[in-house]
C-alpha cells in the first residue's frame, strides 16, 4: 500500500434496472475472469506477460537510460504500442516543454512515415549529438524500419557511426531486429516475448525515453504493483476493474457502440490515445467492440459535449478528475470597470474551477440519462499512473474475454499490410496488389475542380 | 479556377442499392438545402457569415499581424473555435518544428483552463516580449477570461504594460470584451456577428496567428473563394459537397452513428480535431447527429484499423490522401545481410509508401463492406486547404440542415456552464449549484485503495 487512492463511481442512466440483473448473471464470470487472467499470467502465457512486468528487472534499463540521457536529442522510431506509451509517460510526468530545454535530450517521436515530419526531424538534430532508438518487436513493420534506415543512413551522411549511437528494443531472440544488433553490436533491450505492443508500455519499449528525460520509473511499476496487489486481493465481488469491464460490456449490449474518455487534465490528453490504442485493437473483433473516442476537458466542453448531452444515447462516458494539482493558480482581483460581469472570478482558482467543470459535465450528463464513470486521483504522479495504467491493461483483457474474443492479438491488421507490400512491388504479394486494386476502383470517384 | 482538384470517392457496401434510391428521394432536398445556404448568407443571417468570409476586407488583419510578427511570443487565449482552427493552419501551412525557431514568434494556445498548462507557458515566454491575444465573441467565456486576466496580471507585475501589448479578437459591438478594449485602448478586431465560433477559422480568430506566423491568408481566402464558387456552378446534380452531405446523413439513418475522418499526413492531424468539432457541435442535436471520429494515417493502422475492420460495422470512413506532398524521402539501398528480408524497402520513396497505405487501407474496408469516402488532394497547401475547409462548412451545415437541426446553435452547453457558475458561487445560480450536486452525487462511488 503505497497511498493511491482512487474513486470509481457509475450511473445507468435509463438502465439502472437492468445494470443491476445484468451484473448479478455477470458475477460467476468475472470470478472466471480473474482466475483467467491470474492464471495465465503465472504461466507467462502469450499476451498475458503484461501482467508481470511490474516485477521486471530493470537494472539493463537503467544503465541504457543513462546513456542515453547523456545525448541533445533522441529519435525514436516506433508506431502504435512502440510510440504512444513514451508520449503519454511524458506528457503526464515530466515538466511540460521539456523539449525546449536544454538540460535532457530533445526527443522526437518517428511514429509517422511522412516524409514532411521524418524531414523536419533531420533537419532539426543534424548536427547535434543524435541516438536513434528503433523499437520493433519482429524488425520487420514496414512503417518503422523504412525510417529506421533513413535516419541511419543520414547519421552516415553526416559522419557518425550510426552503430555506437543506436539502441534497439526488440525481441530477445528472433527477428530482424536482434539479428542486425547482434551484427552490427549496437546497444539493444528486450520486449518480452508475452507482451503484446499495446501492452507494453510498462516494458522497455515504453520506459526506455522516460527514464532517459527524467521520469522515476521505478515508482511507477511500484504503483502498477500496487494496483495488481489491490486487484489481487479486493475479491471478485468488490473489484472495481473487474466491475468496470462490466460496466462496459453492458453498454455494448444496450446499444452504445461508444466509449468515450474524457480527462480533464492536459497532462491526460495521450493517455487518452494510449487508451484508444489498447482498447481499440484488443476489443475489435468478430463484429463486436466499442469504439474509443478521445476527449479532454474542459475543451471538449465547447467541442462534443453539445453531442454528448443532447445527440444519442450511444455512448458510455468516463471521465477523469485530479484532485490536487502539480500547479495551482490565484485569478487576480478584477477591479476594471468594464470587465464588472466577470467579478465572480476574483480570487478564484484555475484548477479548482477545472474541477468543478469536470463535476458540471459529468452532472449534466447523468441529467441527460448518459451513463457516467468518474475516476478521481488525488494526484497526478508516477504512482497513481502506474497504478491507472495496469487497472486500463486488466480491464482491457477482461472486457475482451467477457465478450469471447481474444484481447491480445490482431488479425484485422494483416490484410491492409499485404495490399502495401503488393503496391510497393514485392512479387510475393503480387496478388494482393492486384486485389487492393479491384477493391480501390469500387469506389467511384469523381473529380473537383475549383 | 486556381487549380485546385480533388478526387471525392464513395462505395457503399451492402447498402449500394439502398444508396441509389435514398439519393433519389433525396435530390429535391438537396436542391433545397443549396438554395437555403446560399439565401441566407446573401441575407448575412445569423450563422451564414462563414459563407461570406472569402470576401472579407483583411486589411486590418494584415496590419495587426504584422505587428503581432514582431514579438518573442505570443500567447493566444481562446477555446473551441476561438483556439483550435489556428493550430490547424499552423499545422498545415508552417514549417514544422516552427515552434523552436528564433524567426517568428514562438505560439502558445492557452486553451484549457489547466493551471499546469498555463503555469508552464508563463514560466516559458517570460522576460521575452510577449504579446496576449485574447479571443471570445461575447467575453464571457469563463475559461477564456479567467486565463486572459490572469495572463494580464502577470505582464503587469512584470513591469510591462499589458495594454500595449493585447490584442483582443470579439464582436464588433456588444460584450465585455469589446467595452474593455474601448476602455484600455487596447487593439481589436471584430468577430463579425453572423460567424460562429466553430465556423470562424477564416475570420480574424483563426486567420490572426497564421498570418503572424508568415502563413498566406490571402490565399486561404482565394481557395475557399474558388471552392465557393465550384459549389455554386457546379449544379445540385453534380455538387459533391451536397452529395457529401447526403452520405453522412444515409449512413447516419442505416445504423452507423460514427464518421471517420483519417488524414494521412501529419500536418493535417489537429485538421481531424477541427473537424471534429465543427461536425458534432453541428449535428448532435434532438437525439440525432453522428460523432466524429479523429484518426490519423499511417499511425492509426497500429491502433484503430483492427477495429474499423473487423469490429461492427458502424462508422463511415472518410481517407484524406495528398497525391504530392511538400518533401519526399528516398530510402537507401539495404545492404546489410541481416536486414535481407527488408530488401524490397531499397529506393522506395516514403511518401509514395504513405500514399500505398491509404489505399490498401481504403480497400481493406471495403473488401470487409464499410463505406470508404475518399478524398485526394494534390498537394496541401493555402488554396486547397482554405477549400477544404469551405467545403466541410457547406458539407456539416447541409447535413445538419438534412437532419432538420440547427447547424449553427449549441444549446446543450449551457446547462454544464450553469452548473459551473453555481459550483463556483455566483448567488444566482445556486440553485444550479443544488441540481449539480444532485445528479453528480447519482454516480455512486467506491474509494479504491492501493
Amino acid at each position: 500500500m503505497i497511498g493511491i487512492s482512487f474513486f470509481l463511481g457509475a450511473s445507468f442512466g435509463r438502465d439502472e434496472g437492468k445494470w443491476a440483473e445484468y451484473l448479478g448473471e455477470t458475477k460467476p464470470r468475472l470470478a472466471e475472469a480473474a482466475g483467467w487472467v491470474r492464471e495465465n499470467a503465472a504461466g507467462d502465457k502469450s499476451g498475458f506477460g503484461w501482467y508481470n512486468l511490474p516485477d521486471q528487472n530493470t537494472e539493463e534499463l537503467k544503465k541504457i537510460s543513462a546513456w542515453l540521457s547523456g545525448y541533445d536529442a533522441i529519435i525514436h522510431v516506433g508506431i502504435g504500442g512502440s510510440a504512444l506509451g513514451n508520449l503519454m509517460l511524458h506528457q503526464a510526468l515530466l515538466p511540460m516543454y521539456l523539449n525546449e530545454r536544454a538540460e535532457h535530450p530533445h526527443f522526437y517521436l518517428a511514429d509517422n512515415p511522412d516524409p514532411e515530419k521524418a524531414a523536419a526531424i533531420w533537419e532539426r538534430v543534424k548536427g547535434s549529438r543524435v541516438a536513434l532508438v528503433g523499437v520493433s518487436k519482429s524488425g520487420a513493420t514496414a512503417e518503422t524500419m523504412s525510417q529506421f534506415l533513413w535516419f541511419r543512413s543520414k547519421m552516415k551522411d553526416s559522419g557518425v557511426n550510426p552503430d555506437e549511437n543506436t539502441l534497439v528494443i526488440t525481441d530477445p531472440k528472433g527477428g530482424v531486429f536482434r539479428s542486425f544488433a547482434g551484427t552490427v553490436k549496437c546497444r539493444s533491450l528486450e520486449i518480452p516475448p508475452s507482451v503484446g505492443g499495446r501492452y507494453s508500455v510498462l516494458s522497455n519499449c515504453g520506459l526506455i525515453s522516460a527514464a532517459a528525460l527524467g521520469a522515476d520509473t521505478t515508482k511507477l511499476l511500484a504503483g502498477a504493483a500496487s494496483m495488481r496487489k489491490f486487484i489481487e486481493t479486493a475479491g471478485s465481488d468488490a473489484n472495481p476493474a473487474l466491475t468496470l469491464a462490466a460496466i462496459h460490456r453492458f453498454h455494448e449490449l444496450n446499444g452504445r457502440p461508444m466509449a468515450v474518455l474524457m480527462p480533464y487534465s492536459n497532462r491526460m490528453e495521450t493517455f487518452s490515445e494510449w487508451f484508444a490504442q489498447l482498447w481499440g485493437e484488443s476489443v475489435g473483433k468478430d463484429g463486436k467492440g466499442t469504439t474509443p473516442v478521445r476527449a479532454l476537458g474542459a475543451i471538449d466542453q465547447h467541442s462534443q459535449v453539445q453531442l454528448y448531452t443532447a445527440g444519442p444515447d450511444d455512448k458510455l462516458y468516463t471521465l477523469i478528475n485530479i484532485a490536487s494539482r502539480r500547479e495551482e493558480i490565484t485569478l487576480p482581483q478584477v477591479d476594471e470597470e468594464s470587465l464588472v460581469s466577470l467579478a465572480y472570478l476574483s480570487g478564484q482558482r484555475l484548477g479548482e474551477m477545472l474541477g468543478y467543470e469536470a463535476q458540471s459535465t459529468a452532472a449534466a450528463l447523468v441529467k441527460a440519462g448518459r451513463p457516467v464513470v468518474w475516476i478521481e486521483l488525488d494526484k497526478l504522479n508516477e504512482e497513481s499512473l502506474g497504478a491507472l495504467i495496469f487497472f486500463y491493461e486488466y480491464v482491457t483483457a477482461v472486457t475482451g474475454h467477457l465478450m469471447g474474443i481474444n484481447p491480445f492479438d490482431q488479425p484485422g491488421v494483416e490484410q491492409g499490410k499485404h495490399y502495401t507490400y503488393g503496391l510497393m512491388g514485392r512479387g510475393e504479394y503480387s496478388g494482393d496488389a492486384k486485389e487492393a486494386g479491384e477493391y480501390f476502383g469500387l469506389i467511384k470517384k469523381s473529380e473537383i475542380k475549383a
